[in-house]
């Protein structure tokens, strides 16, 4: 079964790209809140790399919840659940930091996700986005399951050439540093200060 | 000993469909809550993902406890627990997703669960329903203990064919891609808006 | 050793019947609680499984705490300790359950537990009782323990006929599918509505 | 270096006796209370079955507060530590139940223990005391440390034939099946209904 | 892909200098804090010694809130997050130490770190900088990274002739061993005493 | 590196004297306190025993605060953070008990100890100090390390013709049995009783 395309914007739902052994795959990041004490909840047989990379995209959060419209108790009125589906597929390291940092932005704030988005990268504690490793193998999967734009660390620019030509045709790529670009071309929407996108 | 078909429609309990090493099986999935502070426990000698389906498919409905006419409170004044009996064998996997929902959803809301249903499918977060394995001998087992209705996912539907004409032909298959399809064909009698069944 | 039976009748102790590899034994539940705030604790080298059965046992008493006439806030306002001396014995399995359920009601209620009966079986978090192995070692080694009542699930009923029939005229067998009849038949005196047995 | 009687009748402090592949020794168990919030803290490099028997000695004192005339509410104002000394010891095995169990007792109401007796025996919940092992080489070492009295099981009478009669012949053996006995005798002074010892 | 200097002066977060079986490299701890309960989290695929260095330094800022113009109840009201980037790269040792403890500074008081400096040093519970491994490795990854200032133990003042000499003049060297001089040299601005820098 | 005697009186660090494979060295014990809950931190890649160690050494103070002059309710208003430094170095064994403990009363009350004392022995629940090996190559290291007084236990005085008579003669040894000994011995100033030292 490859990956697909969401049918529709997703609030909370964000689109990731992984690169196996077996080759690349998209991933569905889901993830939920509601009435809690401030537990975050991480499954779908996620490795350490990877729960600790949820927890630094938690953390930039909650310590920028002004600038990102996330009311700033959330993290005490709520639980936030954070799951990848395919719960028996083992899943492990830093690169769906992004994604997991949209869909979190996208629970809390309720702003869908544009189904069309595939992304790849590292957060850090401050939103910088690092580079990651495998970026032909995530794009052609990536091509193969409807995604149009997939957003990637600017340190990766240089794999740009490894894609085939006929399939990078087909997607746009958007290069970024910070976090504030991945939310600013991945969520619909008006933001605070009433840009259009 | 061969799984069988509950005795009459119960609240809590919902029969779920397995495929181990040894074939098809059915799986009880029971659900008690009680007065508490809104612990989740989980018994029944359950593997990782497992848990973590079951821990998915308790913040699906807490994330939506309103429209699934469940009190927004329970979850901080009552425990919670789920327990698969025949405690010794060992279980896992995540295809015990909706089975766990629905006993869950039953149980919270004191509507019965048709006693006739059999079920197989993993949840995700958002209430979605993911593919599954050995419907073949899902079905077989399910047909053995008296099941008469089978609630599957769509994309498994290219597996139908697998099943022996002779059973097939005794068994009712319906075919969902979100929970809310689940819960209108195993739950007993009417839902808020008025809808019989 | 020979396990031995009770000299009197005795609140919160029940009396189970083990099956190891050396053959049949009898086996002491013992039930404390005092004021605390709900935890229950588990001693006497219990395996993952006799643990998991103990949970079931208590979910299913605070789920119908009315029904068997334990104060509904007891979780709240005591701790409960289980514990299956021979401390340095590993003991394992499902089997114990009705005994701890048992156990655990006595504790409660104060009603004490007959002396001459010993029981097995598993339970569910619906109080069903579930087929359990080794029915014959078990009835001959309460029998030496000089017990003369076994209460057994109704599923092993075609296990009497591996008893010697010189032990099996000795004992009384009482065959149950539901806890509400273990507890008719080991609890000493005179229930709720007024029935004396 | 052997085990040494203590100089003085103690607050908290009771003598056990073990046993292990190097012999008999003496093990001094060791009870502190302080303000807490009904922390059980337990030392002295000790093995699951010790600490589960520490665990099962300090819930029969809880759940026989009133008649042990020890303050019912001791457990949520005090932390309670258990230390057994020569911290760089592995210590295992329930036999040190009824001296751990005089040892909380002894500090909880202040009452000394007797430095001359030294004890050996497991605790079950109801505060029953059931047979150990080494009887013999428990004894001797008590002997050479200045032991005079030692409490033991009563279902280990069999045993007292094993040790040498000039050994025995200094020693006097007290037979116990229940806590209550070991109490009398180990604590010095008078008790609540002004039986002087 | 080698370390790189911060682009400007940043608030919490500090270089660190590291040393591998492969060679030195330079390594960025970031530190967030946002309203919470006084959890510290560490991330960044951490080894125990580094964990237990961060708790240290965590400890010494604590002790020592009011010198260090920290208002006192900020552990109370927030929790702290450290997260070492490159969440795949396993990481280990106490060196980091000093970096830690001076980014924890900077993000508890606002005040940016210079971003020409780098560290390295052990820290104790009381302020102390301890001697590490690897001073040549370490300055050549942080020459070669656009590090201007290193700070270091003076205990490691014998190991500055290991570097060769057309590094060593192009580097500035503070030797201290104390988290006070530390502090003084890689944050921007005046203290509380108006002492400029 | 040879480990090194303090330059002045220190409030909160203690020098203990450790024994190796690679033979004797000084080991500085830190304790540093600040507004918390209770809590006690344990740092410096400490082994199970010396975990423990620490444990007892604060059950200890806890159970005497009065005497020792410890605020009685400073455990639950303070959090307790117990380090030894050199961080990378493996460290286990009881021996450092008395050590822990003076470090502990010294911090809370804030006495300095002697920069000149370093001492060896292991604590017990009721403050006994127990006997320790290593002796000889513990007395080495502290002469080497610039101490002068040596605190040790009264069971080991045997031990003491085992040490070089050039050494033994530049160090006094003081022999103790308890912790008030060594309290007496380490603190400087005037205690409660005004007695001046
Ligand atoms: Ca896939
Ligand atoms: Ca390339
Ligand atoms: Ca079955
Ligand atoms: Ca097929
Ligand atoms: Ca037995
Ligand atoms: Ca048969
Ligand atoms: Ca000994
Ligand atoms: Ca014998
Ligand atoms: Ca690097
Ligand atoms: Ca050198
Ligand atoms: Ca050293
Ligand atoms: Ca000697």
């Amino acid at each position: 079964r490859y990956g697909q395309m969401e049918v529709q914007d997703q609030v909370g739902t964000a689109t990731g790209l992984a690169y196996t052994a077996a080759g690349g795959d998209t991933l569905s990041i889901e993830v939920a809140h509601y009435p809690g004490k401030g537990k975050l909840i991480l499954t779908g047989k996620l490795g350490d790399v990877m729960r600790e990379s949820a927890q630094a995209a938690f953390s930039y959060i909650r310590s920028r919840a002004d600038q990102l419209n996330v009311p700033s108790d959330f993290h005490e009125k709520n639980d936030i659940h954070i799951h990848v589906p395919e719960g028996a597929t083992p899943k492990d390291g830093p690169s769906a930091g992004i994604t997991i940092a949209t869909a979190l932005v996208s629970s809390l704030t309720g702003r869908p996700i544009k189904k069309e988005v595939g992304m790849t990268g590292e957060i850090t504690l401050r939103g910088r986005v690092l580079p990651i490793g495998g970026l032909k193998e995530k794009s052609l999967s990536a091509h193969r399951a409807g995604i149009t734009t997939i957003i990637m660390p600017k340190e990766n620019e240089k794999d740009l050439e490894d894609i085939p030509e006929s399939v990078r045709e087909e997607l746009q790529f958007i290069l970024v540093d910070h976090l504030d670009q991945v939310l600013e071309h991945a969520l619909v929407g008006e933001d605070d200060e009433g840009n259009s996108r």
